[in-house]
């Protein structure tokens, strides 16, 4: 069995506005120095087999039809 | 400026039925052998300063006060 960590995040320049709220609500609470933050998402799979490569182009082929919104969004797959 | 990414899951044993949906529309798109499937979340943020070891404490703090519901889930903080 292969886990593997894939990473959605929004692209450089798409606004972020649940990443802003963030920011305001950590200031809010008094951290100070809070820059730019950003809210991405992150899947965590199991996959049958044991061959890292197909998995890699398994999870690539799952990020572009269903995991990420490539017109906004990139990915980063990582293999345990 | 310090940048952090802060990676924040479901515990073990939380009911995830968003990473149910999504396992069952991979395997619906014909994506064999996929196992569990958990969503989280992640932050990227940047911080004021150099001091990495504030820094740290700092995101610590606001995952317990903001971020994370520490009572189902795991947080992560990576600095950069």
């Amino acid at each position: 069995m292969i886990k593997a960590r894939v990473t959605v995040t929004l692209k450089n320049g798409v606004l972020d506005p649940q990443g802003k709220a963030i920011e305001h609500a950590l200031t809010g609470l008094g951290f100070d120095g809070v820059g730019q933050v950003r809210q991405g998402k992150v899947f965590d799979l199991e996959l049958e087999g044991a061959d890292k490569a197909k998995a890699e182009a398994d999870l690539k082929a799952m990020c572009d039809k269903l995991l990420a919104n490539t017109v906004i969004e990139n990915y980063a797959v990582e293999i345990a």
